[in-house]
């Protein structure tokens, strides 16, 4: 019988057999105990180490576990051949608490004046309200909320996003139709992966949302840039184009901010017809119009069911909740819900019960009407003290909706525009990798978000911005 | 000037403007005023029907949003040309309370024994604690948990997940190579879109976890099924492929359930070396092994950082997290940041932020202490129950560890045992989808998971199971 004589710590958190394995093991790796050799039985070992059979045996089934041995019958443990040992690094003996410091370093400190587009307001949000949905989702149904959930998300959520969707957005479609993801993108993903348009040619606005042109651009697709008139999607451009989808943000051209004008949504819808296309729309912040109300989808006039719809909760509520709904064309439902079949569903059904909790009782609905207001305040006071600190240095595109603004600053060049800005304690961005060719990005733009900002700081912001942009005091001559 | 006379209805609950545009839109839409036409001016329609100009104008703006006008300096608005009128479609008139009922048939009751996999335990859920840790992620910085969130996910988070890891799968990295996402296919479609795998040949065990086939399909990848042998992966299949990947399961083979020996694992490491091909290791439930401790991962052994690991909390805590860690190996880690930086994060960083309460607190460990004796007990009860009401006309397969196993049923066909089930009032289950040939599913098999029943349901479904299968009693002179 091989001599087995470990070192064992009875003191140790470490249990004996856990303790017995790993000295075994290393034994077996460093080739002290030899392939082929013998184990002794549990009773001899047991007998010799003075522990209990059941220790020993279970260190024994860990090995054996493992591959370091193999039972036989009746002629016990015997230990095999590793071709290539692995050397000790099973279990590194080196301490994780070195490995932390880069990520620590990546949240760093956000600037005071940060005009990134994609925050929402936070200090009027509801936190009680929310916080009872969240709660009241915990005391549903575990096997509702718990789980993987529907594929296609709960069915009682997509009821609620389809009236919601009927009122809000004079979109008619049954919750049958809708399919719900984590995000914008990972819908886009799933169309892609399920329709399937990998390998397909898609049109897409430029400039647009470079999120979705990067998920079409990694499945596979071809993405043909259709350029932008000053009211949208260049039809002219698209009817030249053969495409199995356009994509389009109609209510509100991404970056630029137009509206797409009925003569053209109805051109559009003519275009997917006679191309047998589909048309993605991508609805993404639509229900913050300052002037007037807000705009119907073109998914309202989609008679001849051509427009795969998406709507986010990202801009209407929070990013946090990570919800999309997208509205397949009736033709198009039964297959999708087919392949959907084998995925599971994205979004938490936890998070999607305290979601339709909040929608049910109206809490939505007084919140989009709150944050209209709201946006619409910080929104004037942008514009306000873009007036008043940069006068006519600069113009400002898409100022009707939305939560962000274009600048374009007379004679002046991006990069000097960021650097001075940085200097100054803000942050403002490029927009140009939202055109194909960035390069085509016009070098006056920088994109201005104020979703998450309040009235003050966007004044000061602001203020700072035309200050060192256009020193002290001077556009003031200038603007009057 | 055109006369515009509406019916406006001062007591309805729809806004006077609101009113007036939908009017003026369906007048336009069916040709009564008529393109081309000039429409009065803000001052005379306010006279004419005697309602505010604030009224009038946010009418108009709506008209003109939308494109139905066009406002023209000094000559008021004029009504545009419509190619291809809408039919009315807009705000459809049929209320959206009829579209309801397919989905609600969607919600179907489910049997009080079903044998279903992927559920967890619902009873011994820590109801209180998670309570407190959502709660406590309520309070935390807005600009953390309501927003988008890191790209990769939490930096604290994969901070605690790399601890974890490290501590309990023998896995040694830094927080920078874990990338998040909500679900273990969300994690794989990333791989294939940002490696990028798509266009790739990957090689898979056969059989395998559909899921994760279906979507390296539906990403233009080539799957190489590569068969089993008793103990898992077979090599020399494997030797003969190209792949820039092979997907495995090795603690734990999905659905067949064998260890991944020791010898295998070197061997399938050198391959991935020889061959300059990643390992993607899938170890969804290695929490739960009832013989021994758990089995470190195969990522443990990875000098030469070839292995992409994939974990998650649908096994450990409850698919409803949905949350999936990948850890990449090193050299790619840097290129899949910079990648994933145009994507926003599909986990919640709310329940990001929940979770990680939920460990630092030491609730994650201690839960999984719980739940690996809990699932043991119904593991015992399941096997119990089948030598008891089914002695030899079955044989288990798999059943050392995880929530489920399968069951070989001698002499019988699986379409008659569903049938014959489902008669008794017991969901059970074909694992066939996951062969990439279902015909090559031994029609014997049957799939059970138990993780979501107790005890004594499990103990009934079998007695059921039993009884509809091979009639009362007669199993139990077979059995002894």
């Amino acid at each position: 019988m091989i001599a087995i004589t470990p070192w064992l710590d009875k003191e140790s958190s470490t249990p004996i057999y856990m303790q017995l394995y790993s000295f075994m093991k290393q034994e077996i790796e460093s080739g002290a105990i030899k392939e082929g050799s013998r184990l002794p039985s549990i009773r001899q070992l047991s007998a010799h180490l003075k522990l209990s059979k059941n220790t020993i045996e279970t260190a024994y089934q860990q090995l054996v576990a493992e591959g370091y041995a193999e039972s036989r019958l009746r002629s016990g443990l015997r230990v095999l051949a590793l071709e290539q040992p692995p050397s000790g690094t099973v279990l590194p003996p080196a301490s994780a608490a070195g490995i932390r410091s880069q990520s620590q370093k990546e949240a760093s400190v956000r600037s005071r004046y940060d005009f990134r587009y994609g925050d929402v307001e936070q200090e009027a949000f509801p936190y009680a309200l929310w916080r009872k949905c969240l709660l009241g989702a915990l005391q549903c149904d575990p096997k509702e909320v718990f789980g993987y959930g529907h594929p296609q998300g709960s069915p009682a959520l997509r009821s609620e996003i389809a009236q919601y969707l009927y009122q809000s957005r004079g979109v008619s479609c049954s919750p049958d139709q809708i399919f719900l993801s984590s995000g914008t993108q990972q819908a886009v993903s799933l169309l892609c992966q399920l329709l399937p348009l990998t390998g397909e040619t898609i049109a897409m606005e430029n400039p647009g949302y470079e999120g979705v042109r990067t998920v079409f651009n990694n499945h596979g697709c071809t993405v043909a840039p259709i350029g932008l008139d000053h009211d949208g999607l260049s039809l002219t451009q698209l009817s030249r184009q053969k495409a199995k989808a356009v994509y389009v943000t109609p209510s509100h051209q991404f970056p630029l901010g137009m509206v797409l004008p009925i003569q053209k949504r109805n051109k559009l819808l003519q275009w997917a017809g006679e191309h047998d296309s589909f048309i993605i729309e991508d609805d993404y912040d639509s229900e913050f119009r300052y002037q007037g109300q807000p705009i119907p989808a073109l998914k309202a006039l989609d008679n001849d069911e051509r427009v795969i719809y998406l709507g986010s909760f990202s801009k209407s509520f929070i990013p946090a909740v990570r919800l999309t709904y997208t509205v397949m064309p009736l033709p198009l439902t039964q297959a999708f819900q087919q392949r959907m079949g084998s995925y599971s569903q994205s979004v938490s059904p936890l998070l999607g019960a305290a979601m339709l909790l909040f929608m049910r009782e109206g809490h939505f609905e007084r919140h989009i009407r709150r944050m209209r207001r709201l946006y619409q305040t910080k929104h004037k006071a942008m514009i306000a003290a873009i007036m008043n600190h940069m006068g006519n240095h600069v113009e400002i595109i898409g100022q009707k909706a939305g939560l962000h603004l274009i600048l374009v600053v007379h004679n002046r060049e991006r990069d000097e525009l960021l650097q001075l800005a940085g200097q100054a304690g803000v942050h403002v961005y490029s927009p140009q990798h939202h055109w194909t060719d960035p390069g085509d990005c016009p070098s006056s733009y920088i994109m201005l978000g104020f979703g998450g900002m309040n009235g003050d700081i966007i004044e000061e912001g602001i203020r700072r911005l035309g200050q060192a942009w256009f020193g002290s005091g001077s556009h003031y001559e200038d603007n009057r």
